[in-house]
This record gives structure tokens, sequence and C-alpha cells, in this order.
């Protein structure tokens, strides 16, 4: 059964109403959190998505309110009018209301609710799968609100900052032509062209460089992204990011406007203040010290280089990695003085997992007793110089890795993560933003035996680098930067090229003929012969940015319907299958699955 | 060759610099809109996206510099540094920008330009193919300028009234579950669960009711969605919704949000006042008046119910018509009482191409002679009666229509539009807005023997007809509204039914089992067992309002990247083939085609 609420208006959310209030009549809607009976009273706790209410029937109810009241379950969607009254004495300071209650003339049941798979609280600890089941339940508590009003809250600042500074927002198409470049394109079968498909873009890159081409100047866009990888905690096979390009502009240019919309978001949605300048790090920098291209600044346990110290050791392991144009490098883990052997043995497996054959330690015991798995293979006066360079005191762990620099920087990256975790060094109510800069141009990938662009194949090489695009390719450095914030990489964009000679000379090195350039980028090319602007930008992950912004550690919990990690909805359960009609549409037929194993699921 | 801005920054779009700049030293960059050598004068007309502006080259101009202007061709890209100076008499009245200029001092070509395809003007035209196939040069006509920075202007206004209202921005999914009612879906191969599909979204619909079943009270989106139907001047494949949902609210307060939303967009893009409230039309009122459920307003030529006076005509057309339900109404098309017979003719085939067998007319020409296709048929007393109710007078063209009602409204809506613009009653520069009001909640579908719904099946019967649902379903009115301009429909929306047993009512009327309704409308159908709250929105076609705001004929000149009539992106040229690699991990084959002639395009 359910009523009406014709000739109601709701006057109010719940946390609309004050003190101020008290003694007008006022008109609440939402849902039953509690009933509580008393006796002669009883008390309804309302919630609203502004926050909750309590509502009181009493000795002066008239009595049909009083008994449709006693029938009210939770959840129930209820409308009740009533006077504002204070509750003194009876004030509870845990609510935001808690001074006030609302004495209910009027309560009309607009719909019932069953019983509910889960109670709708603050940060319940109901297993995923179910919440997400279940979704519009899940979203109804009011942590989930709060994150999805924050979210909102969080585009609407973005939109009002960067139209104050004359971006136009501009729409770029979600059915579009797949590249062979990058990572996994979905694909949209056409009706019209059997046997053709659409992609769906995982970015707008070329879209927004050709506005640029087209003289918009200064474009944005808050977009659906999308790839078709495994998933990981978080990623989302769509995605959604702030997009933005200006024309005209340097480096400096982009960060500084971006550095600038981050504190502007920041004190609009969290009221937190971020100081500007952002610091910042080149990429090498980033990664001698932190073994991390997004390294989180919120503690030190930073990496030594001991390569020197251990050139002439004897020790092969050490000297087979400087041999092979490697390095030794190492934290000291301060404060791990202490551990057993377990423990270190399961730092040692962090630091495999990442890809280092050992990892080297040496342990100096609260006592000032020495363990090590190594020192037993270098003379005291190395040992001596490796514990002076580390800084070695009382109770403290070093850690070494000798490899190759990838593997060093990867494993000891993932060390100091560990060590402050395990050493609780993190302050989780820090904000630590930090911008990379100088990224190589390019990766040399092995498999490939051939250059791969770093960023893509329209970042611009830093100036006084143009002339190593012949001599040493490895080594230009690219006029691209990441935004960085607590070892996340928040988002990263780059100066393009504009100049035919250095973008044939990039085709040259990522091993593409001019033909080859053109099948795959053909119409970007024919733009940028009728006069393009120098031009460059950026892109922010805005799941993530609100994630970190929430203090929450799942990417899910801050979309209202998101996927899980084979890709499908547990609410709507898609994918799903089609009737045949529709494959034939788009003449297609499913293969017939020839493997005998279950497709990953 | 192109040189580098470094060491330069912009300091101003070109219109904005004016007078009082003049003795400033500024730098500009844009586009060589066009050259003029005059002997010792040079003069090039600069262009970005704020307009023009003079650079004017001269014997004060360093010779290298002056040289240098002298290689400039259109649409390469400069930068030039000068003093602005006042044009004095020279002013140019046509340009914003034309009392002043600038006296240049330095001069950097950014980048060459080949010659373009076509010229780089308003209103240009050029064939509609070729501005497609270089859409990144046809952006940069200003004409086509105004209106993408339109569209990002009135995207502004909505979110920031909207939000200034308590909507909350949520974002709903792209890659959601195919349903087979509705228009026809684009379908995403899944790789991970081969044979399955995803469905791009018609509409967010069934996520914005669940919103409000979540508690968010208030939501909006823009957002894409996708129908894959053969296209119309007016649609594209992919277009964009401005889309909200509001919880506890009646059919007034939607429109009356919508209507000052409407008011605010008009006044802060177009400094155009609506007034307020926007006439309303019902749904039958505007059949009866207009022959249309959107009719255009800005003129007369209204209908007129002749069945009363033709009852007993005698005349075996009018009487058959009455005789099977249907009527005889007819327009005076004042003014057109000079036609010849010729042009009468072509009006009669505008009728029959709207499904009339034929159109029976009645001219009375400017002497006052009568001309007619019927009369002959009818007693003197019957023409007199009908001219007296046409009020037709000398220089008159009465078209008569009789048929089925739903022939008559279409034939007379499409003959009073036509007669319009033959008479050019049309003032383009008005808006006039109409609400219409009070649906049908269903419409007989001949070929499948039942109700289909005329929204959705969610759409709520207005309360006083919801007894109708049981004895006289067709006569059922829904809570449901249009928002039409012009003779558009801007956009439309209803209450959603919220209670079970009405649903259930619904869902009789639609011919599906309780098994068959959950299993299309499954998790929406449990959600709503949980506490739903009554509920309502509407959306906006956002591609359509910017298209009546700018004036366009076209909607793809308000989309900067659209698709052409066979779904395709003549930029692009997606969609397009793809490697086997990825039809294999989507698990598809393509269908051998065996229809002998091509796939229609």
């Amino acid at each position: 059964m359910s009523e009406s609420m014709q000739g109601l208006k709701r006057t109010h959310r719940c946390t609309e109403l004050s003190h101020a209030n008290v003694g007008e009549t006022v008109t609440v809607m939402g849902w039953v959190q509690r009933r509580r009976n008393l006796g002669q009273l009883l008390f309804i706790t309302l919630r609203d998505r502004s926050g909750l209410l309590q509502l009181a029937f009493g000795e002066e109810t008239d009595k049909a309110v009083f008994e449709k009241a006693e029938t009210l379950r939770s959840e129930y969607v209820i409308a009740a009018t009533g006077v504002v009254r204070s509750r003194g004495e009876d004030a509870n300071k845990t609510m935001k209301t808690g001074d006030i209650e609302i004495e209910v003339q009027e309560l009309r049941i607009l719909a019932e609710a069953e019983t509910t798979p889960f109670e709708i609280v603050e940060n319940s600890d109901v297993r995923e799968e179910l919440r997400l089941k279940y979704r519009y339940l899940d979203l109804r508590r009011p942590d989930m609100q709060n994150t999805i009003m924050m979210r909102s809250k969080t585009t609407g600042a973005v939109r009002r900052f960067l139209e104050e500074q004359g971006f136009l927002e501009v729409e770029t198409p979600m059915l579009t032509k797949s590249t062979p470049e990058g990572a996994r394109d979905y694909l949209v079968p056409s009706r019209v062209h059997p046997g053709n498909f659409y992609a769906l873009p995982q970015s707008p890159q070329i879209f927004k460089q050709l506005l640029m081409v087209s003289g918009y100047d200064r474009y944005f866009q808050i977009v659906k992204c999308f790839r078709d990888e495994d998933l990981r905690a978080d990623r989302q096979p769509e995605f959604t990011q702030i997009d933005m390009e200006l024309s005209f502009v340097d480096e400096e240019d982009v960060m500084g406007i971006n550095e600038r919309l981050i504190q502007h978001v920041f004190k609009e949605v969290l009221g937190h203040e971020v100081q500007l300048p952002i610091q910042r790090l080149t990429y090498q920098e980033a990664m001698d010290r932190f073994g991390s291209d997004k390294p989180d600044l919120r503690f030190g346990v930073e990496l030594t280089d001991l390569s020197d110290v251990v050139a002439d050791s004897g020790f092969a392991v050490f000297e087979n990695a400087l041999a092979n144009g490697g390095s030794v490098r190492a934290i000291n883990a301060k404060g791990m003085g202490d551990l057993g052997r377990k423990q270190i043995d399961s730092l040692v497996k962090v630091g495999q997992d990442f890809g280092a054959k050992g990892v080297a330690w040496l342990q100096v015991r609260p006592d000032g007793e020495e363990k090590s798995s190594f020192t037993k293979f270098l003379t005291p006066e190395t040992v001596a110089a490796i514990k002076e360079r580390m800084g070695a005191t009382d109770n403290d762990l070093i850690l070494v890795v000798a490899d190759k620099p990838s593997v060093v920087y990867a494993a000891l990256g993932a060390l100091r993560q560990e060590v402050a975790k395990r050493l609780d060094l993190i302050n989780k109510d820090e904000y630590r933003f930090v911008w990379v800069t100088d990224f190589p141009l390019l990766e040399y990938d092995e498999e490939a035996g051939r250059y791969v662009a770093m960023h893509h194949p329209f970042t611009m090489p830093k100036d006084e680098d143009i002339a190593l695009m012949e001599t040493d390719p490895g080594k230009v450095r690219a006029k691209a930067y990441d935004l960085c914030l607590n070892g996340y990489e928040l988002g990263g964009g780059s100066i393009r090229i504009y100049q035919g000679d250095v973008q044939e000379k990039m085709f040259n090195l990522l091993g593409f003929t001019k033909e080859e350039a053109y099948e795959r980028f053909g119409f970007l090319l024919n733009a940028f012969k009728y006069g393009v602007p120098p031009h460059g930008g950026l892109a922010f992950g805005l799941d993530r940015l609100v994630m970190l912004m929430a203090k929450r550690d799942n990417i899910r919990d801050v979309i209202a319907f998101p996927k899980v990690k084979d890709a499908s909805c547990l609410m709507t359960e898609a994918p799903g299958a089609v009737e045949q009609k529709q494959l034939d549409e788009l003449a297609l037929m499913i293969q017939e699955l020839v493997k005998e194993e279950e497709p990953q699921a």
C-alpha cells in the first residue's frame, strides 16, 4: 500500500532544519532509519541525503497517526508534516539536528519496504559482492552518499575553474576508429557497414589535438574513456578523465594552470590548502631517490647508491650487476633492527616479487649486534663504508639490491613502500603532491627490438635533446610531466610535437615508415599540414582523484555503478547474451570455443 | 620550417585588445587570415578564436621582419610582438578591433600551412562532404567556432543552474545491458565473456531511477546516448542528453524547474528573456488545433473541426471517414486564394505524403470566384456552413482532410507547416515555447495487436485515470510532458510509477507476464521493493537545443565531429576494418554476406 503525496510539498531536507525553525510547520520526506517505541512515545529517525532528523509521536498525536507510525519499518518511504520543537535537555549531540525534532501531525507512507539484505549504515563490512549486487541499497549508505556527492562537487569545481580560465567544453566522439597502437580497444560492430567496427576511445587524444589545429585554444572535457585490459584494483573498463589541451603554451603554462586547478578543487571540496608551487622532481631524481616515477613523499626511506662503494668489493653479485650496466642501491629501514629472520625473509620476498633475484640485508640489532646475508663476502672496510654511506646505527635494517636499473628501482621502490607501511610511517591525513618531469621520450622494447614511445608518439622532446634523437635516442628527455599524489599518478601530459621534421624523426625512431605512420595517424598528420599551433595538454584520472580525496582504497567506492574484476556488473549482469536477430543485423557469428577449459572469467 | 615560441608569452587574444591598450607592447598569436601588400606597407589580418586583429608592417619595421612578413600565407601560425597603436581615420568599423593595429617589432612563424582545400571564412557554401572530411579546417570558420562556443556556454549554464538547485552530477555506465524494448542497441562484444555483449545506453533511464531509489534526491548528467537507427537530418547515432531525475516531486515541480532552467540558459547564452510561465497545451488540444504534439506556435493557421458540419452531407468521402471513427478537419490558408492549380496540387501532394488519401480544397479567389475539388458533391447550404465555420473570405484556400484521426492530424499538421513556409508567416527570430501535457499513456499497436507504452513502461497514469486502466486503457492519460520550441521537441519526461500495484496493471496492459517483466526489468523491479520515493524526470536533447539556439537547420553544425547519414565519420573514416586478432580475442566471426546486392549504406 502506498499513499500519494498529493497536496503535500516537501519544505526542507532533514538537516536543512535547525533550532532556528522551532515553531514552524514543516514537511519532510525520506526513509525510515529506525523506529523506537517507548510506550506512549514513539520516535522515528528519518534519513535523506542530507542526514538524519527525529520525528516524534506522543500523547498529543492523533491516534490514527500514532497507529500508522507503529507500522513503520526500516526503509519505508514516508512524508511527515508537523511542528519543529526543541529537544532541550534531550538533545542528541551526535546528530547534526539532534537539538530538534518534529512533532508529527500528518504522516503518509509513500512506499513500504521489504527487509533489506544488509543494514543501511555507515562503513558497513558487508562483503563487496553483496553490496554490488544490491548497489541501489549500498548507495544509500551515508559514507557512499558522501563520496558520490564529493565526486559531483569535484567535477563542478573543476568545470568552474577551467571555464574561468577560458577553457571550452567540447564533446568528442564515443564511436570512433580503432588504432592498433596502445591498449586493447573495445569494439562496436557497425550494422550499416557489416564487418566494420567502431572503437570506443581510449582517450580523446587525437581529437583534442585536432581541436587545437582548429583554433579552439583551450579545450576541456570530463569524459568517459575505455580500455579492454585485465582489471587491477584501481582500473575499470570505463573510466573518467578530466581532459584538457591548450595552444600557445609551454610546460610551465600547463603545469601552472593545473596546480592551480588542483589547489582550487582541494580548497572547494575539502577545505584543504595545497601549497604552491608543487614540488618537482625529474624522472631520474624520482627513480634514484624513491625507486618510482610516482613517489610517495609522505615518508623518507630514500634509496642510496652504493655502486661506487662496492665497485671493487670482490663480491660477484655486486660486481656482475655493475659490469652489466646495473647498479647496487639500498634503503635503510630505521627501526627494523629488531626484526626476526622470518620478517626479513618476507621483505626479501617483496623485493623478489618485483623482479630482484635477491635482496641482500644487513641488520644492526638494537644492542649493536650485526647480522647479515652478505657481509661475510666483503672486507671489513667495505662493510664499514656501506654502513657509513647508509648512516647505519643501532636498530637499523639495510636492504640492498644489485641488478639492472629497472629491477633495482622497482624492487627498492616496493620495499620502501612496504617498510613505511610496516613501520607506520605514513600520515594518512597528508596530501603530498609532486610533479615528475623530464621523462625519457622513448623506452627500448627488448621484445620488439625497437624503441616505443613512453608517453605517445606526439610527445615533444626537450629542445636541448633534439640533436640526441640521432645519436643517443635513449637519452632524449620529453616535455612530459606527471602530477603525483601520495604514490599515485593523478594525471599526466606533455607538450606535443608540432614540427613536421621532428615528427618524422620520431616516427623513424619508432620504426615506422612514412606510409605506416600515415596509415595509423593519417588524418592527424594531414591536419598538421594546414597550420598547427604549439600545444600541449594533460589528463587527470577523475576516479583516482576522487578516491584519494575521499581517502578510499578502492576505486569502485567512488563510482556509482562500477564493474568488477571480470569487467561485469553484478547488479545488471552485463554483459549478457543477445538475440540471434541482433547478431544477424550486425553480420556476426560467435566462434565456437575450441579450448576445453572454460574461458577465463 | 617552424620557429619556437620559446621566450615569448601570449599576452592577449586578438579581440581582448582595444583602444585602451594603445601604447602597450603586446604579443599575439594566431592564424594568418590574409596578407595585403601595399608597397611600403604590409598588413596581416590575424585570427584566433576571439576574432580578428590587424598587424601592421611599414617603413619603421626592421627589414628582416618585413621580409619575413612578406613570406606569410593564409593559415600560417604566427606570433607577433609589437606596440598597439590607433588607426585613427583608417579605422575599420566592420571589425571589433578595427580602431587599432599592432606595429610589429618581432615576428615568428610557428608553423607554415599548405593551401587549404577551402577558404576559412564565415558561412561558406562549400559542400558538406568536403567540410566534414576536413572537419579540423571547417571548425576554424568563425560561424562554426561561435556555434561550438555557444554549446560550451550552454552546458556551463545548465550545470550552474542545476547545481544551484541541488542536483548532483552522477555518472552512469556506458557499458551496460541490452534491453529488448526500445530502439536498436549498439552492442559491444565482451572479451572476458565470449559470446556476451554489453550495450551502449539509449538513455540512463533505469540508472537514474535507481539513483532515486538510492536517495540521491536530485540527479543530473549531460551524457552521451546511443541508438543504432537509420539517421534522419536531426538524428545522430550518438547524441547528448541533459538528463535529470527528482524525488518527492509532481509534474508541476519538474515543469517549474525546467522552465526556469530554460529561462536561465537563454538569458545567459543569448541574452534572450523567456517569459514564464511557458504556455501549456494538452496533447489533445495540440493535436486538435495544430495537428502535432510538438506544435510550432509562431503562426496560426489552426485546424478546424468540420465533422459536425459535414456529418449528413451525403458526400461519401466525408461520411465514410466519420463512420469509421475518423473526422473531417480543415485549415484555412489565408492569402492562398490566388494559387494556380499546380501549386494547389503540390499542397495536396504534401497531405498525401503524410498519409491522406486526398486533400479536398475550396479556393476563394481574390475576386471572390470559388473553385473547389469537392463542393459539387455538397448542398449549397453545407458549403456555406463550411465557409462560415472556416471564416472564409476572398483570397483564401481551405484544405480539408477526412480520415482516421492520426492521418487527419499528420496531414493537416504538415500542410499547416507548409502553408506557413510558403506564405512566409514564420518569424525566425522568435523563440516560441510550449509545454504539451497529458499524453496518452498507451498507443495501440495494430501490428502487435496490443498496447505499447507511448513514453515508457514506468510512466505514471494521471491519478483520476487509474480506474480507466481496467475499463478503457486507450483513454488513460499519463503524467508526461514535453517541452517544445518552434515545432521541435526540446525534451520530455514524466512522473514514474512507484506503486507496485499500478506497475503490475501497466505490465498487464502491455501484455507482459510477471516473469517477462522481471526478465526485462528485473533489477529495477527488485530495487522498487526496498522503498522507492515518488519521482520523475526529464531529458533534453542538447544537440537540438543548441541547434535551435544557434538558429541552425542542421544538427551536424552543432557537433564538433559528427557522423553522416550512413553513421560514418568522413574525417576518421570510422567505422573501419579491424585485425583478425581483435576478432579472435572477442570470439567473433563475420558472417558471409549472402545477399547479392551491396549492403545498404
